[in-house]
């Protein structure tokens, strides 16, 4: 039952500063430690990617036409086996980044084959959260939401996250270290998503004919 | 790989109304419908549980004595592959008896066993959702982040729901029949978790050594 | 245009604990800083109300009969200018003693007059929020669209919370004293509402002719 | 008391298609209704701004520089009473350039006067969510979270929307009339707003000495 070919994550991070702003990225730091977490169970993975490097359309197609760069990151959704979205809060809620991310996925509700399955049908998710303060499971929530809508799967304890006290102004990207209780999360979380992912790849969703 | 007994499922219907009340449950429409779509792929369950037909105390853990009967709820849900929630819709978000629900599993995180997992870790979870109008997404946003907070893994399509026009006032329990694309969804995602739970009854996740 | 009398308010205390669990509540703490910011500009209250100390029965009809003790709580709602809902985080969301409080408000939408004006019509809301970690804007927004939706006025500034870090246990009433910023957060809101409830009670909104 | 100058409004279409996507909007129709509402309550206004029109860049300050267009809409809603936000609903939740208006306008946080007021101090905000189905109650809560976490106030019945039957595909826009509970409810919203927003232009909140 063992897939063939190791298995593939692919991350986005939704951070509002492109990599230019040569800034550390909050979301970069916890999204790199979920991807090596990864790697300890056979998943490879190239670095996350900065959707804000790329001229992402506004629109709910799969090609918006005209500059758009979406088409080549959802070239990269699908062929990995595991999706990581990530993502800072801002006011409490997913960034505006995201929600383009999620905005253009909702192109899959249309794109199912000859048994009803979305083009992330069998495809694991995990969403990762940062911020100063507040917020991480409100994002999840919609995250979860979104992606389950568009045929993700969600793996037992998918939702990753840090925030500080609240009105603080700490970036996770600063801590000395990492919390332990937020290894152990991440642990878990790879774990959880490569066991999930190996066996969606092994014996995909049926589907029913439609 | 295949499981050995028969998958079992588990459905509570957190309608604000008592069984008592001797008034048709739009929520009942929607668990039964369920229940009877994973029937086609072998899941035995009994018919949906009334919430409000039983004491279930106010709190956080497991047990909260003093009449409590929640545990035997729990129980319910421990012994079965899938779980299903079914809500009522109330000012656009989960009914307070659903939410009641959800804060008695929020016990499940400190009740891990040495590899870290939850009661809930292998299991399955669908939500499903009716109102008149409007926030079925928002609760299947907020019951997915809590369930898979406590372990339950989400499967594709697990959000099914059913509401009218805004400000409309038409019951599901009262249509006519049910609506094809709700129907669709039924069977898309009864093939879906019924797929899901075998995969993990018959695979666990491993679990990270604590 | 100043009101003949005194404003009032009452605040409501969602915690899952009755008082007598004769735990320390830290809502009850957040709502009395609360209370005693608002009297600085003249307005009175008694304690807050920790609504399990009542039977407040399921429901979304102002009376639901048979013991209900809801109608008393109601109609200090309605007798109080200012109206400070208070509530701990469970799973990031509103309790659900929160979520039945808004559920029985919810009667307030049938309950209009000859100007369609709501029995919230000229009240203002403040939401106050405290738990271990994360979730205070989330239920800030389920509480502020709730409250708005049976017809509450929010005032400027009127979400007040305190939570922890992430994975944090620390609860807002052992802290040896109110963090600068919540206590500057509490006068603002104070301030505000105030001001707000003056206004409105020295001139209601119309309303429309229905 | 009374205002000396006409109260003003504005609003914004964060709709997913520029004008010279040549479509109908649905925002735009339930935006107009709206401004048409508030005219008669002697609020003047230009017709609603399609965001994406404009160049705003992804940022949570005032100015992002580099060719944003951002300033000139910011300096739009500081100029008016009234501030409506419209917006499609994507996925159940807000549209992604309603997001980034809501992080541009986080930068309010860090603008306060001498009394700790933010620009939105005393500006009344309203909410105009159209959908094909579901989601508008979220995107109230959302929207009314991120306004007032910003300073705006929110009247009485501050939450506008318009959506169809579940998965259904019907656009506000091509209605042929504007359902009768819509158009009650878009003429409560614009008297309450009116009143507020000349209560508060007549006396404005003091704030509190920093």
């Amino acid at each position: 039952m063992a897939a063939d070919k190791p298995l593939t994550a692919y991350a986005l991070n939704c951070s509002l500063k492109p990599s230019s702003a040569d800034e550390k990225s909050s979301t970069d730091r916890m999204l790199s430690e979920i991807l090596s977490a990864l790697g300890k169970h056979g998943v490879t993975s190239e670095a996350p990617v900065r959707v804000l490097d790329h001229d992402v359309k506004p629109g709910v197609l799969s090609d918006m036409g005209d500059g758009d760069e979406w088409p080549a990151l959802r070239e990269q959704i699908i062929a990995a086996d595991i999706f990581v979205l990530g993502l800072p809060i801002w006011m409490g809620q997913p960034s505006s980044v995201a929600k383009r991310v999620l905005e253009r996925l909702d192109a899959f509700l249309g794109e199912t084959d000859d048994r009803g399955r979305m083009p992330a049908a069998g495809k694991v998710a995990l969403v990762a959260i940062v911020g100063n303060e507040d917020g991480a499971h409100a994002c999840h929530a919609a995250c979860f939401q979104s992606l389950n809508d568009v045929g993700f799967t969600i793996p037992s304890n998918a939702g990753l996250y840090w925030v500080g006290e609240a009105m603080g102004s700490v970036n996770f990207v600063d801590l000395l270290e990492t919390p332990e209780k937020v290894a152990g999360m991440i642990e878990m979380a790879a774990s959880d998503a490569a066991h999930l992912a190996t066996l969606l790849k092994g014996e995909p969703y049926p589907g029913v004919k439609q």
